[in-house]
């Protein structure tokens, strides 16, 4: 293995998390501490940052602003939904990065994201492999959605799963307070996979949750839909419901497409409508002519860190930690995956995984966890994922609301 | 001052909050000690536990569990909204309250809730005094919205104002992520006074805030509303936007029906609409074309526990215990109030204000706050409200999920 010593550049992509910035804090405080790391730097918007040379010298920051970054949500260094051309087709983008990387000598590269991002790190590293310019270049996990293959879980999803769960709880109460019909339909994100509306079941595993969910993984059937609400409704007059941002038809298409083409054939097919939770609402209304109501648990799903996994966080540094030893070990085209080597006492280990085998793949939820005709989960998913919400940070708080971490932001100089 | 010994009863009334309960723990613990009152009951759903018999008897429950009602939201009891007759034109329900309370010796009546709730207590009282049943009187404050006359602020507030910013402090950072344009409106309750949505501004002192606040104080104007967001907008192409739900043009009219008059101009009428938030993230969209996100804080607001204020945990159990102690020392007929005898430390004291006085008054954030051309609160608003979201209480977990009060609610025997 050869020693190789330069500077190591972070950056942060696709849709945030609670716990993104724990990755990120896990990244910087190990690459400071590595003798082949020269300078460390952190890429605004990801590969943006890199593109546009806008990278910030993180030597220069405050080492308890960096601590703070573990319990700040929201990708400090900002994020990018930016997706890099073929290189057989268009290899600009691909020249300019390892323009900027020899410019700053960057000879290690950090990317945080889903499997975009993994594609990414993957084209990237091949191109840089290509042109003959060593560096390593290693991914750390990163998504809500709990979607990445070969990894037991994902940095963010146990935080998400937390706040789901536990408001999901506390929604459950308001829903009863009082003696007349109620149906509730709550919204969650996951536009492929079921994971997060799963974490609804949670709340159920206490006694506070849904009677019923709806994942990405079974078509959804709206007369189905209407019959299983019936069921319940007719039974104890309340019914709180849970359903994924991401449920199909058989047909391919999402809740409020559903809708859409219906109101079209009226000829209204222009009117606004909202997400699956206002939808499902509406004709639950409609039917049964009760009170409704439709929560979207929305960006807070993703951002609300006043709720986070202590579990989750330790594990987002640690993959980001991993990730510098690893590579400063020689080791480059892998991401950090997560392997459960015991259940009870829970205990996660990190592993390495080919970039190429993660990119642009997708985890579903398992189909014999998928209980009650398609509208519940099993307790193997509980047990799954209850581990995974475990344990509350410090926070450090000023006038009892959070105190983000400040970052100075020092603009980098090319070597 | 007689003395009257008798069973008291409590119950609680409209729209719960994260801190309803821990007044109902204090009115329970404190009536447990007191040597006048025998038994103590809790009215199931409020008045209609009273006129439906069904009373528990809060001596059978588990000290434990009455102590982990100061952490369980949403009125365990269960709450009502039904109103009572005016008693000069049909005094059926008055007679029927006046027989349960013979049949149960109920001679302590607590009742916890809003302006209407001591619109209730204040005509049983009446009805009492004209029948020559004794029996005390008294009403404790809650709501989230803050407009209870003659109290600096009242139970339930705090919390979701916590919440509030907390979330809105999160909402801000996921929203800046992207390096593209983007507009985020936020939905907070409030039908008739801001004091809710202004709790946006706790957010903004931190500098994770909304630039624009629309209060339900201030006549809307979607051209005004429009023309507010482009300035922001043309200068840094992010805008964070809260609005009242009960935001009103000058003819009175909620901004979704102002949406819908229009709409209805185009035959479209009958089109269901969103709240505040979906209709004027639409506007927005249609006018700058740029990626929008309306957030409705939905039932979130008011039942996040997780997230409560220790003080206004403390000061929602301190009513409900000094109500007791007033009803026990032979007071009747009036509300507990909260006075601020010191902002800098902030001391707050219990004062009784008559319920004839609070009935049915409202009470409106003051003009001299609202600044900004009515978009904005001033440093008079956070000052008032920081106090109130101060210190977290210590929370019983089971798997890191809140462990909820579970009462027995053994049914109460006549006398």
């Amino acid at each position: 293995m050869s020693k190789l010593i330069g500077n190591a550049v972070f950056g942060q992509s696709g849709g945030p998390t609670s716990v993104i910035n724990a990755s990120a804090a896990g990244v910087f405080q190990e690459a400071l501490k590595q003798e082949n790391i020269v300078k460390v730097y952190g890429a605004a918007h990801g590969i943006r940052g890199i593109l546009d040379e806008v990278l910030y010298d993180i030597g220069q920051e405050d080492s308890k602003e960096l601590d703070l970054l573990k319990t700040t949500p929201s990708s400090a260094l900002g994020s990018v939904r930016y997706k890099l051309a073929n290189p057989d087709k268009d290899d600009t983008d691909y020249k300019r990065i390892l323009e900027v990387f020899k410019k700053y000598n960057i000879r290690y590269f950090f990317y945080n994201g889903g499997n975009d991002s993994m594609d990414t790190c993957n084209k990237i590293s091949k191109f840089m492999q290509k042109a003959g310019y060593e560096c390593r270049v290693m991914g750390v996990p990163k998504t809500i959605d709990n979607d990445l293959w070969a990894t037991d879980h994902c940095p963010g999803f146990g935080s998400a799963a937390k706040f789901i769960a536990t408001t999901t709880m506390e929604i459950f109460l308001d829903a009863r307070v009082y003696d007349t019909p109620m149906i509730t339909v709550l919204e969650v994100m996951g536009r492929n996979a079921g994971w997060l509306t799963a974490a609804t079941a949670l709340a159920a595993s206490k006694g506070y949750g849904p009677d019923l969910i709806y994942l990405p993984e079974v078509p959804f059937s709206m007369e189905k839909f209407l019959s299983d609400v019936e069921k319940v409704y007719k039974k104890n007059g309340k019914v709180i419901v849970a359903v994924s941002e991401g449920c199909k038809n058989e047909q391919g298409r999402y809740i409020p497409e559903m809708v859409k083409d219906n109101l079209a054939k009226d000829a209204f097919g222009h009117a606004q409508l909202g997400g699956a939770a206002s939808v499902l609402a509406e004709a639950v209304k409609e039917k049964f002519g009760t009170k409704v109501r439709g929560i979207e648990f929305s960006l807070m799903q993703r951002c609300a860190a006043h709720i986070a996994s202590l579990t989750d966080i330790n594990e987002a540094y640690m993959a980001g930690q991993e990730a510098v030893r690893a590579a400063c070990a020689g080791i480059t085209d892998k991401m950090i995956a997560f392997e459960r080597v015991s259940s009870n006492p829970y205990k996660c280990v990190t592993k390495l995984v080919n970039l190429s085998d993660v990119a642009n793949t997708e985890k579903k939820l398992p189909a014999e966890w998928i209980i009650n005709d398609g509208t519940f989960v099993s307790d193997d998913f509980v047990q799954y994922a209850l581990p995974l919400i475990q344990g509350s940070p410090e926070y450090t708080l000023e006038d009892s609301l959070p105190r983000f971490a400040q970052l100075k932001k020092v603009l980098a100089k090319p070597e």
